[in-house]
């Protein structure tokens, strides 16, 4: 259970470790829904997306044992930047697994940030398999990018800023993947501002998490086949818990109105964000009456695309 | 002659119509470069560059006559929309004439402003030709893009936040087409931030402010070919008296190194700027040295590219 020391403790230990993430308006963008938008950029936090603060306040969760073995996950995304830069920040040894595929820019990153790659096949079992390998190996501590408790307590911190900084805020909109954000962010609501509707994200093509909580029983996944590939992966069941009872809904959107959401905010707000980030804006734009007046928060969750 | 007191009631006359846009950094630039920098964000401006700073100058120094016959001028650019802009705040008519072959985008931004476009053929002529008719029909007073005071006064305002922001900034580098921007940066620091040196950068392929400067003779214009388009027209006479008296030098780079730092830009600051905003810290990376420990600002004059 997370509670809210939890996520006190984490944002103080966070600190000057992470950016406080600007957030930015459009007058474009309200006049467009009726809403009055807040955009939290996590596109700009360090290593590209809100990713950098579950993997770090992960790493300073370890016990001196933990911290001399190292840490490892497996991943074809940005929690293996964020994994590799955070451990990199505190001399703590990274051994990330990554599918042979992964895209060249991914693999320079995870490098760049000094950690050792171990490359796998694209399918999960051989992913899950090298990385238990590598945990027999070296007794490194596997930190999971999103059904774990110091990762959500990390991603609770992005939500916590945005409620230092904005006040009564109606709505908080997150995309959702494995649940991390939506989780964290639901549980900064419950306990810093309980009037604010929370609410997740979900490209059509990937809703699990839509169809688990509108069924109430965790569902499996779908094929990882939408553009927002920071949301192919399956909800996790710890964050289901905390989705179920602090979550007020969640929203369905196509893969074209991720695509022209996604040019729109490069062409209108001049900023470089991924597909996933997209979601929540092009749910609001999809089905906007809830949200017409409103305060509306919407997390910008990363910005790592290939130019 | 532009004097100080002119550039403080620019600035006042601007305060809450135009963004105080944001100075940004970015560690991995630093290392990059080994100097200390600071981008100022004219990307996030008003109509995505700083060209609404001078264009909404102008219309604010209209008398009461001219506002009622309406501005006009010609662009296939950035100052096109400003000056379309800037015309709507103030509930002036705009006339903007364009080349036929314009970006449909463009066109469609001057027309959201609700201006008048007279299409014309790609000439310098016609479009000089298009103007006066425009000029003869309408009363309408030419607001030129950048051999112009209150233009010139407009861009100024732009340094002038930098240097309300940044103390002792040792350099400061912006783009160089037809010199407002670089003008009225070496004006504000002439009278605002005196040891600051002001630095033009230019394409190889637009050098004409490079040439002119280097010889104390106006050259004429090349042929407009650089990717960064906003950079394709010649110096203004007027710029560069300011120009030879306050900025201490010319820098070059060539299409290459534009793209290159362009990429680099969205890539790592998660921004999206057009090519000419790339070139001061093209320059820079291109020759660094006199930059390393020091404190640099670098003007991103703006965002407007075809996504």
């Amino acid at each position: 259970m997370i509670i809210l020391s939890d996520i006190n403790e984490a944002a103080e230990r966070l600190l000057g470790h992470v950016h406080t993430t600007p957030i930015l308006t459009s007058k474009y963008f309200n006049l467009l829904s009726g809403a009055e938008l807040f955009f939290k950029c996590e596109n700009f936090q360090k290593t590209g997306s809100f990713k950098a603060r579950g993997a770090l306040n992960s790493v300073l969760n370890l016990n001196a044992t933990q911290r001399k073995n190292g840490v490892t996950t497996h991943s074809s995304g940005n929690h293996g930047q964020a994994l590799a830069w955070a451990a990199a920040q505190q001399n703590v040894k990274a051994y990330i697994v990554m599918p042979k595929n992964s895209p060249q820019v991914k693999v320079d990153a995870v490098k760049g940030y000094g950690a050792q790659i171990i490359f796998c096949e694209n399918t999960l079992q051989a992913r899950e398999d090298s990385l238990a390998q590598v945990m027999e190996n070296t007794k490194a501590t596997f930190c999971p990018p999103y059904n774990y408790k110091p990762t959500i307590e990390g991603q609770a911190t992005c939500a916590y800023e945005i409620f230092e900084d904005i006040n009564e805020l109606e709505f908080l909109l997150t995309p959702v993947g494995g649940g991390g954000l939506l989780a964290g962010s639901a549980l900064s609501a419950h306990y810093f501002s309980p009037n604010t509707q929370v609410i997740g994200c979900e490209p059509e093509l990937a809703k699990d998490a839509f169809l688990s909580f509108k069924t109430g029983t965790l569902q499996p996944p779908l094929p990882p086949v939408t553009i927002a590939d920071g949301l192919r992966t399956s909800l996790g069941p710890i964050n289901f818990g905390y989705i179920q009872n602090h979550v007020s809904d969640i929203l369905l959107c196509s893969e074209e109105e991720i695509k022209n959401t996604q040019r729109l905010i490069w062409q209108r707000m001049k900023i470089i964000v991924e597909p996933s980030s997209a979601v929540p804006l092009a749910c609001v734009l999809k089905n906007p009456k809830p949200f017409v007046g409103k305060k509306v928060g919407i997390v910008l969750s990363g910005g790592n695309v290939d130019i």
